[in-house]
Order: structure tokens, then C-alpha cells, then sequence
């Protein structure tokens, strides 16, 4: 066992926390006035600020960090966590400004593993070059989404096209006009095997049938910042049948090869978020003064500030060996584990959240400051593919099944 | 010992009961239309339904409850709380349209308690008969305000007119254009012992020198539909003196006996918060199947709406038992449990809340349900006069008083 | 509605508390050496000063004060609570010296409503007057008790007797030898309708057949000073016929009448007991110095007494409600409030405990002071007559069936 | 990074696993026995069992193997803590087989690192070849002795020897006659500078003066079957000058370097306990049957074995760190680690056990299983060298001093 970072790692690392530091932070404030003023709240990339700071981020080569393998920058998972947490630590931003944003991180995976070469020429190169965006179609209103037997949206083959029929909802980014391609989830055969029966087509934005209803709320953000969270309507929505990924029946395949990634990047920009909270806590903490003293010399803040270290470090180093099980024995191997950080991470970093608020007084939950945002994001995470609650049947099965087989040690 | 309400709070509440089943919830999607609607968003009081509902309630006798004694409809602090559970239910229509939301109420009972007769007939008349609103200007963004000594807002009297310069924010209600009155704490002699530096003057809306700068945000929520919470800056704001309430250093004192009833109903109606979001959790858990069978048959979501269940009947049970207490004893001799209830009811009615979302998925965080703006608005509670933590301490060190003297039993 | 408490039970609180101020708690160390010097250490009511409180209790009216009517003291259920409180805080003692200790008072109570005169006669008075003790046995080690249709121990008639076959642990009280008495719960027609496959017969302690295994362990005490909780086979015991309770089939609706003020006993006890954790933890904050202060100056401790205190004010109001719902709709109407003060009450005091152990060091683990003991006992109420989980689900069950029934307000 | 264990630790834990499932799991029961027929109830290495384990763990290479360089096993912190946490799963037994049993890993590394060759050869040698044991005799009763300059036991040079006189309690392992040594800890110059204050001396356990006054319990337990925690008293103790360690004012940095592994040792058989808990829940929820399915199948004992898991892995993976860290920079550098898992591992582990024994039901509180006593000596560890809050304390102190600073990235 070894805890120390590879020297590739610690290079980019400090190459990404100057970016962070000259570039990144400044740019907030920067941003959030450049997006008041946009004509289209979701066009967020219009934003002047976000081409540059991709510029400065290409010319340091921090640009598509995560995709593996020598079409990307070849880092591992392991090492690739170190740089999503501190891209996290300014989360509308910096995995923007980087192309490793989701969800277009999990559907250039998506296009990387499994696309056919006309499919990755037509859109995973544009994404690659942050020239498009993408989305993925899911989650459906009608139905619990978690077990993706229960989707309703149906793909028929009719001569050289699918035609789509359904209603998806909270598809992330989709309500940024350049998001051009939908990754859209639905069942081929509703008669097949249960996880046979989903296909994933590949759905231009102005595919004919296709309408972008409306942007769904958190809480009480519509998250224009990174391109909200939409629903949509497929009505006889007709694409040529080039457009499937891998093949029929593969739908259910490719989402579990792409959650073991995207759930280690979420995990991992989370506990950004929660260190970007412990620092303001923190500097809070000491410039505040109540009753005649620091409230950093209040016993219950320290209290918050010691559990909240505790329970990070510990949540790091279990998404940071997840990712690297997933580097030496593969995402099915790491199962347990990657359900493990999705159940951890949300409500340990909800916990930190709350406490860093409310040292933050009510300018905690305000608009100035960032961690009332960054609570409701996080807070969907508690039900992103899936909910917590599911998760942990999951898990406790597994561990049952391990415990109670007879040679177990 | 007796659980049981008399029978004048039995018929008020079946009374009010049907005017919610009859006219407060079918309005609430009306309001949201007509609020969506309005020119400019704060004026929420411009929404026709709330002039209907305003009209009914006090066709019914459900208006202006909360007022005791014979200018009020008599009711004890205990009668009145029976009835603000209800209101709060639908907590941004039933208060208001019964003329018994905050700030209002607080403020009515401000002037109705130390109020001059001139006083009186210009902000109390109309605020009773539902004309204008009113605000209460406290909170300022450099001080912990939770301290009134803290308080840095100077009122200078300079001939028959009291001079005010200082900043306020997170004033409840005062982004409404119909918010005519302001009372504003401040500072008459900074030299003076600890808790008669401060006095309370009325300060009209329109006073030159007056600004409203902008609307607080809670967790993404702007609350214009009951008036946000305004930024303001006071420069040289001139009022005469008939202005000052009671007399230059009873800011403090007027400040704490506008608190009591001021808790219990924030915390009477975060109880029927909890009560709506308790029926939600139910109901969806009956309809919602996830794995095959309904939530409402997961151990999990079983444990969530018992506990939900248990703790609700407690909170409830010590903020009537404070009530009485009030109207018994008065607000001092109830003060610990007026902490009390202050530290218990907003953490008790979040953990509800974030069940009920969770039960919901992510609709629960979405603005299709009112669970997220729920969650909003209670969250801010814990900060309201005070956060949790200096009331927790306070109570403590009474406790320790009480259990360190000789005679204890 | 009204939170004052009865003048009698306001004069009978004061007698009490000059009973414990000035008999009962002098009498805990003495009863400590007293018991220390025992033949056999089951036998805890051959201590001396265990005679002498209880003499000193009928002096003083404090007798069989849980008993309603004409026989008992006649004070209703929410007149005793107030003084089951009270006795809790020296719960080895002072229940003990009142005659109102468990399991005994359940055991009086069953032979008051159920028995016959004979049965009453040969065993109630005794218990009464005090003279014999007594056992309720149940619980079963194979099974799942708290489902009472799980039990496995039969009871078959044979001729004028019934025979008896079956193991019984955790009988709490009968390790005393003085416990002559056992009511035992069994199947006397395996093939009824689940309810009704149940029955109880009184057994004595001598009956040939019943062995007395030995003595079970909670978290490492023996609790002897209550006469501990046995272990008992049952090998063709033969009993009268006329040693049954009411009637064959009978015993599940016996035992359910039997929980309900069994229930409120324990609660209030249990609250007596989290009284006396505060108040030596106030004391001990107060007098002990770390780094320069007393700990009563430390935030945290601070934080832990004031929630202690405002949890414990909730949950009396609640099992204080439920006696009142009790005295007024009978056992019955107060099912879920009795299913709700089971739910809370044990880990709320068990809260309270962990806190109050943690201000006094190792201390608080120790023979030297009273808390380990008091936690120990405390978390055998989570399992009482069914673990937390079961009450839980069934409360859970009701509000689900309540909430979504058609016409529910 | 890397977290895979190296080749030599990994052939360790084969050994030892399969030690613990031939020798020691087996011992358990005959442990026990051996036990209650010792006629020195204290001398629990007099049980034969306890021999023949050692023999055999000599004979397998499992001895001494916490002591690090070449007079132990050379192993690293990290590599020794993935054989501690499988001891821990027998906590009685499997240290104690081994030689690496609290408090004689601790003493012995004091005396390895600080000893004079005379020292060494008088007790070092002894307690490296399992022939005697030992005690560290520092917590005080008086005084809150995380504080070590709170200590008042009083070392006074006399001519060649050192008269000391003092109270201490809770020494582990003491009551054991085996115990032939005691390391004290005391103050031998008052008016030094706070940290040189104190010293460490040698003292005999058949030194005159000094008293072995009783064993303190925890819970109801007396831990006899680890030599229990002794209370002694020092009157004019005399021993030679030479039974001082390293020299005068050396007593708190010689505590300190104590510390660290002492630490790492306990939270790494902690874990194995929590280990042990896990594995009797899974078992028990799948054997029992309540309402008709087997345990496992109710949500709310899946979520408790999910949660146990999901804590277990972050903390091991924390431990296992800060072992790495302690042998890539020193105890120093590894201070706030050393913090970290001192909070959270105890807390963690009660959590386990205290589900762990709800599922079991009262049996789980019973001397029929060892979650009871589990659960007892993992509550002391709250308290261990400080407690809790001691340690959060000052690992926020420290949290903020780092995130204060200017250049802190």
C-alpha cells in the first residue's frame, strides 16, 4: 500500500491549482454577471469568460483529462479523482472550462467504448473539441427510474429509422441550445429479457417530434449555469437506425458501463465542494465575532469543523481506492465500492453543507455566497441514478450474500 | 392535566378546516398563475384570488385571530396556535388571507401593545383591516444580529425629527410595494447601559434618503410571493419624532415581547409544514411502486413516516404546552420554552422535510410540489432571531443555574 | 387544554419528594452495602433498609399508588405518571419501596381485572400487602416474542390440571427467591385463530418441573438488585385448572391489556431516570475543570444539555398525553400514542445517558456512580415487549392507512 | 497510490487467519470455562488455553509482531495494523497469543525506545518472551488527565532513589499479578515549563507503599480476562534512581511517542471488532425469522448492514493511512491523522455494535454473545487518552490554523 500520488498527478495537480488560482476563481464573479446578461439564460457558454478560460486550459493541457486511453490524456482513474476534486472546487466552471463536465464526460465514454467511427466523427469529435455539448435521456416522470426496467420510452425499427415515442425529464444540460445530441434510453423489445429489452439511440436536438418543454428546478435554482435540467417530449421523433449505439438490447450494458466513471467524477467533485465549504467555514469562522469572541472559538463550530475533516478524509480515501479497483480489476469488480461512494458521498457532504451554512448566518442560504447553490446540487445527487435507499438494498444484499456463504473469511 | 381544545377552538377549527378543503388549497395553483402574471413580482397582494380568500375569511370569522384581547378576536396564545397549525398548511395563502402572517402580525401586535393613539389610527387601523403591510427591520449584514447590542444602525434625534442611517437585510416582506411601514431598530444612545442603547422608530416607505436595494435570495428562492426580504440603506432618513414606539431605549424590551408570539406561530405553522409534508410522504409512498410493490411496504420508508409521526406529536405537544405557559404565566415566566421550541421545531420539521422529498425523488426537490420552497423557508428559521446555537446556549446555561442552586429539587 | 397538574397529584409530588430527599436516596449507598453482604445476591429484598423504605412509604400514603380504583390508590394513569417520574430517578429503590415496581405492578394488575376471587385471594393480596413477588413470563428464546403467535410453550389440560412444556428467558424478577409466583403465557390450541391460540396460568415457584436456570446478563450486570432476569424450563409442570387467567384463548387480549400501563410506566420511569442523568451531568459540568474552566463553559457540553433538556420536556408531554388519552378512550384509543412513547422513549434517554457518561469520564462507566447501571437497563427497553423496529413499522402501518383514507382531514 | 497489501503481509494474514479459525476462535468457549475456575479471578494467563495459544502462535511467527526494526518483526505501522484489526475480531484472546496485547505493546515499545540496557534486560526481555506483563499508570482520578499537565502524583528525588506518592485508576492489565511492572507517570520538578514537568519511572508491582486498591468496571463488566483496570495508591513508593526512563522531564515527550501506535493498534482492532459485529448481524438476519421472512429481508436491518459496511470501509481505509503516514513522516507529521481516527473510530464502531446487538435482540445484550462486552470496551475508548471532544478540539484548532493562512492552498 502506497498513499502518495504518482508525480504525473502532483504535476498536474499544481498545474491545475495555479489554473484554479489565476484563472478560475477570478473568473466567478466574472461569470455570473456575464450570464445576467445573456438573451438565452441556458446558452451559458456564450459567456465570454467560459471560451477563455477553455483557452488557458487547453494551453496548459488540462483539456479532456478524463477520458482514458491515448485518445485522451491517459490517466487513470486513480489518478484523474485527484484533479476532478479540485475542478469541483468551483464546479460551474472549472470542469467546464476543462471538457469534463457532466454529463458530456459520460457520453463521450459512452461514444469512446461503444460508437461506430461515422458516430464518434460526427459527434464525439465535436464534443471532444468543446465545440457541441450533449445530454442523456434517462429518467422518465411516470416511473422509478432507478430500475431501468421500469422505462417506458419506446425505439421501434421502422425500415431504415427508429421512431421514438416518450417523455423524459431532469435530462441535465439539455436546456443549453448547443447541447446538439441526446443520448436517448428507451425499449426495443418490451418482450425480451429484462435487461435486454433497452436500446440507447443517438437523437439530434432538432430532430422533427422532439420538444424541450421546460427546465426543471432544484430546490429553487434552474441551474442555467450549466444548462439546467429539462423535460422532453418524443413524438414519432424518427432517426436513421446508424444512429443506435452498439446494438439492440444493448441499452441496459452501456448505462452500467457508463455509471462506474461518472458516479467516481460526481463523488469526486462533491468532495471539492465539501473542502470549498470547510475553507469558508473556516475563514468564517475566525473573521466573525459573536458575544465577544471569534466564532472560532466556539466549542459546537469546532465540533462541526473537526467532523467535518474527519469525514472527509475518510470519504476521499474510499473514492480514491474505488477508483483504483476500477484501474486493477475493472468497473464490475469495483461494484460494492462504487455503490459504497454513491451512498457516502451526498449525505456526508450534505452534512458538511448544512454546517458551513450555518456558520454563514442567512447569507449561508443567499445568493452571495455559493453554498446554498452548492447544497442543491448536491442534494439531487441523493437521487441521481438512483436514490440512496436503493443503493443501500443493493449493497446490504451483496454483503449478506458474502457473510452467510459458507467458506467466507 | 387535559389534552383536550375547548370547544370555541374546535368550531374555529372546523371552520377553518373547511375553508382550506373549500378554498385555500384548490387556490393555490390559481395563485401561482396569477403570480406569474403580475408586472411586477413582488406585489403579490395584486393577485385577485388573495382579495377573494381575503374576503371569505373574514366572511367566516378568520380574521385577524392571532390579535388578543377585545380589539383581537380574544383568543388565548393556546386557542390561536390550534388554528396557525392549520393556516400553515398552505403557509403562503391561509396566513394572509386570514390577515394573520408575519411580519404583520408581530408588528400589529407591536403597535398595538405600545402604539400612540396617532400611531394607532395611521399604521395599526390599516394594517388590521388588511389595507397595507408592514415590515420589521432588524438584521443588519455586519453584525451578529442575534446580539441586539450589536446593532450599528444609528437614530439621531436633531430637532422634532429623529435622523437614521444604517443598512438593514433579510426584511421579511418588504419588497412588497404595499409594505407602507417599516419599524426600524436602532441605536439612540450607544452609551447607555447594554439594553437601553436601542429605540424603534416607524419609518414610512417613501422617506427620502430610504432605499430598498434588492431581494434576498433562500436556497434560490426570491419568497416574492409573500413579499421577499429586502436589502435596505437608511441615509439620512428624517421621521418626526411621533414616530419613536414608547419611548428612546425600549427597542430592546419592545423586541422581546414581540417575540414571544412571534415563535409560536413560526413554529405552530412549521408544524403544519411538517403536517402537509407527513400526508405527501403517505400518499406518494401508497402510489409509488419501485422493485414490484408499493414504498409504502419498504421497511425503510415505514421507519421515515414513524419517526416523522413520533416527532411531530412531541414538537407539537411543548408548543402548546409553551402557549399555555404564555397565556399563564406570561412570556417571561415561559422563556425557556420559548427556546425551546425555537431550537426544536426547525431541525425537527427539516429532517420531515428532507424525507418527504426524498420519498418523492427528485419531483420532491422540484417546483411541480411545494416540498422544496418548504424546505426553503424552514431552513431559514434557524436562523431567525438567532441561530439554533445561541439559543442552545442560552438554555443551557439557565438549566445549569437552575441545577446548581442548593436548593434544587 | 390545560398543563397543570391536579392539586392531589401536586401534593402527593411534594410527599414523594421529601420521601426521596430524605429516605430514598440516603438509602442507596446503604442499600448497595446491604446487598453486597447477601447469602444469596438475588434476594434483595432481605436488605434491611428495603423494609424499612417501605415501611416508611405506607406511613406516607405512597403505596400501590398504580393501582386504579376503589382498591388502588384510585388515581388516574395520568395522575400516577407524574409520580412514576419521580420514583424513576432511584429506580432500584424507590418503586420498590412504593410496591409499585415492574413486573409486579402488571402482574397486580392482570389478577385485578382477570382474576378470580380464589386466584386474587391466594396471590393478589399478598402482592399487595407485599408480602410475595412475582413474574411474567413470555418471552421465549427461539422465537420472535414480540410476535406472541411465534410462542412455542404449550399448555395442555389434562384432566383438572393444566401440563406445561416449554423454555421461558429474560422473566425479569424471578431470580428473587421471593418471586413465588409466575403468570405464564403458552398455547393451550396451537390450531386456533392466531389471537386466540393463547392462554395464561399462573404457576408457583415451587411447582415440580419449573427449574430456575440462571440469571441473564445486560451489558455485563446481573441486575440482581431487582431480582434479575431468569431463565426457566417448564418440563410437565402441572397446574390446577383453576390456575388459568380468565379463559382458554385468552391470553393474547390479556397481554395486551396488560401493555398499555405497563408501557407508561416504563416511559415515565425511564424519564425519571434521564432527570437524574441531567442533573449529574449539570453538576458534575459545573464542578469539573479541563484546560482552564469548568466543562460548564465548554460549548459542546452546553450544546448536550440543552438538547437534552428540551428533548426530555417533549417526550414527558407525550407519554403524559397518552395517560390522558388512556383515563379518557381507554387503552385502545391510545394505541399508536402507547406504540409512539415506546418508539421514543428509550432512545431518547439513551441519548441522554451517552452524553451524561461522556461528562464524567471513565467515571461514568464505573461502579462508582449510578449511569452505566441506568444505560444498561435503559437499552433493554428497546427490546421490551418487541424490538424499536416492529412498533415502528406497525405506527407506520396506521399513519399509512390513516393519511390515505378518502375523507381524511 | 495503491492500495493492494504487499506480499509478506498478505502471507502474515494467511497465517494468521488460519491461527484464528484453527486455534483461536475454537479457544473462545474454552477460555471462558478456564476463566471461572481460576481461583485468582484476575490471573487470566493461568488459563491453560492461553499457554498453549501462544506456543502456537510462536510456532506460526506471529509473535511480537508489533515491534517494529530488527528486534521485532520488522513490520511497518502498515503492514502490523492489517494483522492487528484480525486479532481484534477475538479481542481477548488473539493480542494476548500473540504477545501484542494493550498495555505491554505500548510499554515495551517505551522500553525498546527509551530504555537503559539494565532496564531492558530486567523488564524488556521478560515481557518480550511473554513471561510477565505490565501497566502504564497515568490517568488520575481528580483530575482531567488528557491534560497531562493536570497530573499530580508526585516523583521526589532522594538520594539514589525516587519517593513517590499519588492516586491513579484505570490502569489496564493491573489487577493481573502477572503484572509485575508498572511504568508511572508523575511530576518530579512542578514549577518546570509545562511540557517538563513531568517523568516516568519503573516501579515494581511488590514495591512497598504501593496498593492495589480494586478493579473499576465498565458497564458491569470488571474485564478480568485481560488483567481488568486497576485503582492503585503510591505511598512513599521508593525505587532506584536508576528505574527512571530517559531522564527527568522526559515524561510527556515519552507519552507522546507512546501515543501514536498505541493508537493505531486500538482503532485497527477496533475495526476488527466492528468486523466480528458485521458478521454476527449478517448471519443472525439471515437464520432469523420475525413476521414471516427472515430479517434480511426488512429495509431497515439491510440499511443498518449497508451503513455499517459503507462506515467500516472509509474508517480502515483512514487507520491504514495514517499508519503509512506515521512510517513515511513520523508520529509528528502524522498528528492530525492520529487525531482523526481517535475520533472517529470509536464512535463509528458503537454505532455497529449497537445495531449489531438489535438484531440479535436481548440475547445481543446477554453473556451468550460477546457483543455486550464488545460493546463495552469499545464505549471506554471514547474516553481513552482523552475524550471525544479533546481530540475534535484540537484538530479544529488545528483545521483552522491551516486554513487560515495566508498562502494556504
Amino acid at each position: 500500500m502506497d498513499f502518495a500520488l504518482d508525480a504525473r498527478t502532483v504535476e498536474l495537480q499544481e498545474n491545475l491549482l495555479d489554473f484554479m488560482d489565476e484563472h478560475v476563481y477570478p473568473a466567478e464573479a466574472v461569470f455570473a454577471e456575464q450570464l445576467a446578461q445573456l438573451e438565452n439564460r441556458w446558452a451559458w457558454e456564450q459567456a465570454p469568460v467560459v471560451g477563455q478560460l477553455r483557452d488557458e486550459a487547453r494551453r496548459r493541457g488540462l483539456w479532456n483529462l478524463f477520458l482514458p486511453g491515448a485518445e485522451g490524456a491517459g490517466l487513470s482513474n486513480l489518478q484523474y479523482t485527484a484533479l476532478a476534486e479540485i475542478s469541483g472546487r468551483s464546479g460551474n466552471l472549472a470542469p467546464a472550462a476543462m471538457n469534463c463536465a457532466a454529463p458530456d464526460t459520460g457520453n463521450m465514454e459512452v461514444l469512446h467504448m461503444f460508437g461506430t467511427e461515422q458516430q464518434k466523427a460526427q459527434w464525439l469529435q465535436p464534443l471532444l473539441d468543446g465545440q457541441i455539448r450533449s445530454a442523456f435521456a434517462m429518467t422518465e416522470p411516470d416511473v422509478a427510474s432507478s430500475d431501468a426496467t421500469n422505462i417506458e420510452t419506446s425505439i421501434v425499427r421502422d425500415g431504415g429509422d427508429y421512431v421514438i415515442n416518450g417523455r423524459k425529464w431532469w435530462i441535465t444540460g439539455a436546456m443549453n441550445p448547443n447541447a446538439k445530441v441526446f443520448i436517448v434510453m428507451g425499449k426495443t423489445d418490451p418482450g425480451a429479457e429484462r435487461h435486454r429489452q433497452q436500446s440507447m439511440v443517438l437523437v439530434p436536438r432538432d430532430a422533427p417530434g422532439l420538444e424541450v418543454i421546460r427546465g426543471m428546478h432544484v430546490l429553487g435554482y434552474d441551474d442555467h449555469e450549466h444548462g439546467g435540467h429539462a423535460e422532453l417530449s418524443f413524438t414519432n421523433v424518427r432517426v436513421p437506425a446508424a444512429n443506435l449505439i452498439s446494438g439492440e438490447g444493448e441499452g441496459f450494458a452501456i448505462a452500467q458501463a457508463r455509471l462506474g466513471p461518472g458516479r467516481i467524477h460526481h463523488c469526486m467533485r462533491a468532495i471539492g465542494v465539501a473542502e470549498r465549504a470547510i475553507s469558508m467555514m473556516c475563514q468564517r469562522a475566525e473573521e466573525r465575532m459573536a458575544f465577544g469572541k471569534p466564532l472560532a472559538e466556539q466549542g459546537v463550530i469546532r465540533d462541526w469543523i473537526a467532523e467535518s475533516r474527519v469525514r472527509i478524509e475518510q470519504l476521499r480515501l474510499l473514492v480514491q481506492k474505488t477508483a483504483w479497483l476500477m484501474d486493477t480489476v475493472g468497473n464490475r469488480g469495483a461494484h460494492t465500492e462504487i455503490q459504497a461512494i454513491k451512498i457516502a458521498t451526498p449525505s456526508t457532504v450534505q452534512w458538511i453543507l448544512d454546517k458551513a451554512i450555518q456558520v454563514h448566518g442567512a447569507a449561508g442560504l443567499s445568493q452571495d455566497l455559493e453554498l446554498a447553490a452548492m447544497y442543491a446540487v448536491n442534494r439531487t445527487l441523493r437521487f441521481a441514478d438512483g436514490p440512496d435507499e436503493v443503493h443501500k438494498n443493493a449493497l446490504a444484499k451483496a454483503e449478506l450474500r458474502r457473510q452467510n456463504k459458507p467458506s467466507q473469511r
